[in-house]
């Protein structure tokens, strides 16, 4: 006989414009979920252990078209990265405790019907939450968009915005094990302090706190930046540009300052990527999961000699899920935004 | 005995601010030359043929700091690209009836005490004002710009604004080599004839008469933009972004709709870059001479056999030339700004 349990569920509301709210997320507590897959199924039941909060989900819960992802379906329980252990398999690949991480519902338990999309954990001995982290898709970004995408070079000057958040604060320690110099952007002291106390950032400074961005970035870069790992957008940008050095390349990982906004800053200075030959360009980590083995190889043992460290902000609970996510666009985590569900 | 002759200049008055006026440039007809040089110069004494009218001479009329070219001297004749004849020579590698291009003074006769940043012309069997234009800088530019930076594939869909200028003449018909559809923009109803009947573009448009760039850009290519050969910046760069494909390619030879504002334009949309995954490429030709033997290879048999045609816009003396280079940021020229000083 079926055992049917409670699945609790984060919800969104409506689509969201401006800045999302955490009213824009309602928990529902009344729905439920089988503890067995249905007959002949070729799918996985999965219990959600962790769930990340990326700065990408903003633009799902929009109504938008002809995106990279589709929109998030106003009144159903939406979906991000996580890592969660296999209930129930109808899936060679996968067997009952396995444990894994890539795409699933914010919610107790899942239903996945694309098991090939989800990437079986290997290594245990680390903290499992790392795999919506360094081991997951925010480390591959850093990875794929700081080694591969801005192709540096030692004794570089490298930008990072953001740089304490999940994708910023691994970019500036894969910079300085590259041996650049590398100076970090974040919106609070207590950021900026862990930046060149915690992740070895050669200097820091907090964007609020400045009235003249290109000034603070000529203060830090005298000689320009080599490598700007871009995550914020707006008048940051508008700024490094002015300070790029000949044949720098800029990484768009991401521009968080405008997501949120109903029409979108203009940036000036472009003509920048002519007279110093810049190359700008944007990725999307998705395309690259090939790569994915080849990073393990290099950042388990970082991880495991000590040489690589991660900061989580880990809220309890589904219950406190919406303002975890929606915090992040205010900046109110610390490290990477994290929520657990249970730990095992 | 010396000859001294008279050497008409073209001089800057004062460092210019806004659209440039004919008035901003005056002629000296008191300055004059010796027709032989200093003795134990390794330089060249030069008759000056043709000079080149091109956008990135405004920002040289600009008081600037730390662009890749200096701002012109303001009292003293301006300098070009132009094609040249030896009338003296103290470097072996040139003898008095040489024909060379690169850069030279906007006067009848130039010393020029580089002589190895010049080229000497090989091919006099086309004419000699081409370089100026296709055999020149501008050629080189479309050259480096289309196949190196933008990295064409048969059947891609190819936007070039500027179009009929002497850089987006040429992008188009590489771009049809290539087996690409090609559309362009231009300002005027004569320069679209131009580019649909005399380039062989598949498409064309004047952006004056455009409400919605977006619109106009989604007309052309309901399935997107791969390449986007940026000639202009500002609106129609806005607009592009949101009608690139994945993988697209922007490469940004310059923003002449940018060059005589104060403050430029703010561009919004780049954070389509990360959502369709676009690279975005300034380059300056400068930095890649070595191909010009590569390209001549491609372009001169091009020329000889009438798969390839050039559009120049030639003025007559140098009485003419300031009229001449001003009317580039009005858009008067059709094609290439040449002035013809002398035949020979």
């Amino acid at each position: 006989m079926e055992e049917v349990i409670r699945n609790k569920q984060v919800v969104l509301k409506d689509y969201v414009t401006g800045f999302p709210k955490e009213s824009d997320l309602f928990l529902d507590a009344s729905a439920t979920i089988s503890l067995k897959l249905p007959q002949g199924s070729n799918g996985l039941l999965v219990k959600n252990l962790y769930l990340s909060c990326d700065p990408y989900m903003r633009s799902r819960m929009s109504k938008v078209q002809g995106s990279y992802l589709e929109s998030f379906t106003p009144g159903s329980r939406i979906v991000g990265y996580g890592v969660a252990k296999v209930v129930d398999s109808g899936h060679s690949n996968f067997k009952r405790g396995d444990l894994v991480w890539g795409f699933t519902g914010w919610e107790e338990y899942s239903i996945n019907t694309s098991p090939e999309t989800l990437f079986k954990i290997q290594h245990t001995d680390v903290p499992l939450s790392y795999y919506t982290g360094i081991l997951g898709m925010p480390g591959l970004t850093a990875y794929f968009g700081f080694y591969e995408i801005c192709a540096p070079k030692k004794g570089e000057y490298v930008f990072v915005s953001a740089a304490s958040g999940a994708v910023g604060q691994l970019v500036g320690q894969f910079a300085k094990l590259s041996g650049c110099y590398v100076v970090g952007s974040a919106g609070t002291k207590e950021k900026v302090e862990l930046l060149k106390n915690k992740f070895g950032f050669d200097e820091a400074f907090n964007y609020k706190e400045e009235q003249d961005l290109d000034a603070a970035l000529k203060r830090y870069f005298p000689d320009g930046i080599d490598i700007y790992f871009e995550n914020v957008g707006g008048k940051m940008l508008e700024a490094v540009l002015l300070n790029m050095r000949l044949h720098g390349r800029i990484s768009v990982c991401g521009m968080i300052s405008q997501y949120n906004l109903e029409q979108g800053e203009g940036v000036r200075n472009l003509v920048c990527l002519v007279t110093k030959r810049v190359r700008m360009q944007g990725f999307i980590v998705g395309d690259r999961y090939d790569l994915y083995p080849k990073y393990m190889e290099m950042v388990i043992p970082l991880i495991k000699e000590g040489k690589i460290c991660c900061i989580e902000d880990i809220a309890e609970g589904l219950e406190s899920a919406p303002a975890a996510l929606v915090g992040l666009f205010s900046g109110r985590n610390v490290g990477k935004q994290v929520v657990v569900m249970a730990r095992e």
